[in-house]
């Protein structure tokens, strides 16, 4: 038995609240190695007298399910409803050889009656109690997020625009080019955006700003001149959600703009500046050109966003900085309804902060959404205190890796995806915010290569994961665009110059999306089959109401799978439920670099 | 290379802030497997062009030691200073066999110049904040703690005794004996206290309750009339503090006694009661004897510690009942300037009252000390943001286990401690409350089966090791003593009656403490050698001002340990400072159930 490869902590993805009455419980261990896992579990205080009248602990035992696999671990996992809600557990481990042991939070024992009685040994989860559980708004897992960059969406008002916007879709976008989308034009738009079949939009800044992306706020509490003003916004989220549709905002909280009048204030009076204590500054003058404060450099003077002069860092630790912030936060949802904040850099910003900020929003408004923009693993944002959701980007790569870039094989892409599966508690994966890009990447057709087949297959995997899905505006038209800026350019709405078989596409996705919704959120994944040589993928989406067979194949050539390979059972129904085509009883054709959907019904 | 070994999470004691400038990180690996481990690590922001013009990520390499070993890993250790407090990291391994692989953020790639360059390849701590960190008090390092059990400890006012209370002494304690002890006996020997060299008093509850433990508490914010008033207690803080002495209360949080006003309300109204909601009640009625509510069944309709009907679990989810408690917590501190509060049965609380109980003591007093009490692996209260410091059990019961029970190895004994040391981060381990019995357990001395020998080598290597120590009172004379109640004997004043062998013992081992504080506290453990036949152990606590050598012979025979084999240049001065005795150049000689204490002055 590879004890090195054994491993549960007992405060982590691995022994969580799911709801009020369930524990969820996970094991790793080495890959191959371990036949049998039995959960030994009860509640701490409950001993039972034996025929010799000793106390002994009253336990109950539990085999556990082996769940996934990874590169180099099985994983084995258990739910269990503690009655009292106090959990004391260890795990009885049965290795390919035969060999036993006990694993506990004291480490690892002899598998005996002994050990079996020392509560010391076991793991503890000491009360389950609601107030710490995870818990994101219930809509979120039901959304299908369309994400807009407002400059580039649509004008709706041109008495507005900046005096040099360019005509609209005129060229490609340089880094410091306007066109004049603004809010009114995301309203005239509601409709083809609720005929498309979204339901969520997440909007990158609108406060002011000077730039076309408005990542450099000069005052958080006014709307962009260029994109409207309060009485238009109010109009936006009050239409959208008439159509069933939430409106999230970016909340630019790392930083602030260097035209602030916080920033200007310190850059005029230097240390005398009664704002020099809102930000990092590590010494004296401050001013661009002196001091090493250079942009881009890293011999700035005080802290920025990466070394950019023009974003200096806010001190979140300050009691006044704090205030302001959070006064933005609520104001916004006060008084015009936001459904979420989505938090620029959020990685970056302290945890006391974000705490502070959850339990301040939430309060305003008990079911609005947290999502932070974090492109790595972002478990300590995801405990409940902090933020609902992350940008999943790992989620991203993976997708990009297998069917981008096509550099990785089946086999492992299936074990990426298991991984982070794993290292989140269900309930954050549940509303994950899945996307295949955003203002901040190429877009999917580019990383494809113009490849619409391509984007077609990674946009479909996505869809059928669990976590919310997101589309980068226009991706349902066909737009294209490389790193920002060529990622940002101007929305297509002469109909002859969209993408109308990528339109089709994406809203047949987006309805099979919320017709299987529950099934695709909760649901299990199983894998049935990756075949490396092949290029093919299958596996099912399975709750108690559908199972759903996803095959996916990312190759050239035509791909036949035996039924007797899934190891599926289809003696009954089993109906293509994408495309209204025959199912043949004994294989499974895949037509190159194309997906298809079935439902077995049993 | 067993990958299935490999294990670094970036959000744990594996990846910390250790001070304002300084990161921690760890890296487990499969023990005996890995031969190298370089960290890449550098600011996430960095690029620097090359020759080619095209810009590259600009790292740096360190080598990372060894630090420790456990039963099935060994561990890795490096200490960064990232000069924009911003990590991007991953690790390089070389096994045995010369197989190298790079380990980051998204699992393994091959070691090479792409993977290198891949940012998303690498583990992240996206910025290094102080508010974030975790601070303990900074006396508690230099703090060696004495717990009195009030009823127990002196009788200074037998006007105030309970009129059933027992001549002091008369006999072994019954569960419901009262013997008299109050606050006034405390005063009175603070001299005593004094000399024996101690200056942190830990008290049980205080707090007016009808039993002798005084768990059960009716009223907070009185202080029990058997053990004095609000003025006795006024003047033993005040004693206490003029003698360099803090002292520190017991928070009774997790449940309320019976005969609080709130539960008798309960009792008497039941779901009309206005106190309801500050309790777990499943259905009514509560009272004893109806609807399966019998003391010590599972069958119970309401929250208790335990299945203890006299101990109702508090709803800590209820603001009036978080208001109650926080009232509580701030006006001992505010009206009588206590320097610590330890958490009763804190794990059963929940985590979002301990973060706002944290932040509301310490604003009442920063250097406010609050120590939970929590038997099992405590990482999640122990980031910052909760306690500073929990009842070290798991270390008490593997010095039971070694010492005292003698069923493990020396081997096991040091795969062990060292498990412990890499589970929390340094900052925790240095503030770590450490004792060897309390009012919870038997007494050291019976556990021991009266071998004063065992005890005295268990309490050595207590005091040799990271943490701060605490003494139960009378250990110090030699009390012994079984299970509650048996550990709760009357302290014996009787100078005749008292072991002054073992007072001077003890006087001995403070004095030590406090004259190498510094190199306990923050000094490096390195195992010498552990030898499983001879059952002795040698060990180093090192650090820029003391290198000490420990060595612990736990057999009844004499034991010679050849310097040679010790790995350790006592080609200078080596003193022995425990004993007043020469050190032979050649070998190291234990005395039967001896210990001894070096320096190595070089």
């Amino acid at each position: 038995m590879e004890l090195a490869g054994i491993f549960h902590h007992p405060f982590s993805a691995d022994a969580y609240v799911y709801d009020k009455e369930t524990m969820h419980l996970k094991l790793r261990t080495k890959k191959k190695d371990i036949a049998e896992v039995l959960l030994i579990w009860g509640d701490p205080y409950l001993f039972k007298k034996n025929e010799s009248g000793e106390y002994h602990w009253q336990y109950e035992q539990l085999t556990m399910t082996k769940v996934t696999e990874t590169e180099a671990h099985d994983y084995w996992f258990a739910e269990v409803r503690p009655p009292h809600r106090r959990l004391q557990y260890a795990f009885l481990l049965t290795d390919l050889d035969g060999n036993h042991i006990f694993y506990g939070g004291r480490g690892f024992y002899p598998p005996n009656e002994d050990t079996l009685n020392v509560p010391d040994y076991y793991f503890k989860f000491p009360f389950m109690h609601g107030t710490d559980m995870f818990k994101a708004p219930e809509w979120v897992k039901s959304t299908v997020w369309y994400q807009i960059f407002p400059e580039r969406f649509a004008n709706g008002n041109p008495d507005i625009s900046p005096k040099n916007a360019l005509p609209w879709g005129s060229k490609d976008p340089g880094v410091n080019d306007f066109f004049g989308g603004d809010l009114q034009g995301i309203i005239d738009h509601l409709d083809y955006l609720s005929d498309l079949g979204i339901n969520g939009i997440y909007l990158t800044p609108i406060f002011e700003a000077p730039s076309n992306h408005k990542y450099d706020t000069i005052d958080y509490f006014a709307i962009d001149p260029h994109f409207g003003d309060k009485e238009t916004f109010r109009k936006l989220v009050k239409e959208a959600h008439k159509r069933g549709i939430r409106i999230m905002l970016d909340a630019v909280f790392n930083h602030i703009g260097k035209n602030s009048k916080q920033w200007q204030d310190v850059l005029k009076n230097e240390e005398n500046s009664i704002y020099k204590d809102w930000f990092h500054i590590h010494s004296f003058p401050v001013r661009e050109g002196e001091n090493g404060n250079i942009d881009g450099q890293d011999t700035l003077s005080f802290d920025t966003f990466a070394f950019t002069t023009s974003m200096p860092k806010l001190n979140t630790a300050n009691p006044e900085v704090q205030k302001y912030l959070l006064d933005i936060a609520t104001y916004w949802i006060r008084e015009f309804d936001i459904d979420g904040w989505r938090l620029d850099v959020a990685n970056e910003v302290d945890h006391t902060f974000w705490k502070t900020f959850h339990q301040t929003v939430v309060k305003e408004k008990p079911d609005l959404f947290i999502l932070g923009e974090i492109w790595h693993d972002s478990w300590p944002w995801l405990l409940g205190d902090e933020f609902h959701s992350v940008m999943n980007y790992p989620f991203t790569q993976t997708i990009s890796e297998y069917f981008v870039e096509e550099k990785i094989s089946a086999e492992k892409m299936m074990y990426s995806i298991n991984q982070q599966f794993m290292h989140y508690m269900k309930s954050n994966n549940e509303v994950l915010f899945n996307m295949l890009d955003s203002h901040d990447t190429p877009r999917i057709l580019t990383k494809c290569g113009g490849d619409k087949q391509k984007a077609k297959l990674a946009l479909a995997f996505m869809f059928a994961h669990t976590g919310t899905p997101c589309i980068y505006y226009g991706t349902e038209v066909g737009i294209d665009g490389g790193a920002d800026p060529l990622c940002r350019k101007c929305m297509v709405w002469e109909e002859d110059k969209q993408d109308h078989d990528m339109l089709t596409f994406m809203k047949k996705l987006i309805r099979f999306r919320k017709d299987y919704q529950s099934t695709l959120t909760y649901g299990d994944l199983i894998w049935l089959k990756n075949e490396n040589d092949k290029e093919v993928i299958c596996f099912l989406r399975k709750d108690k109401n559908h199972t759903l067979l996803f095959a996916f194949n990312r190759s050239a050539a035509e791909q036949s799978i035996p039924w007797s390979d899934l190891n599926v059972d289809n003696s009954n129904s089993v109906k293509n439920i994408w495309e209204n085509k025959p199912v043949q009883e004994d294989i499974l054709v895949l037509a190159p670099k194309q997906f298809t959907i079935l439902e077995i019904i049993n």
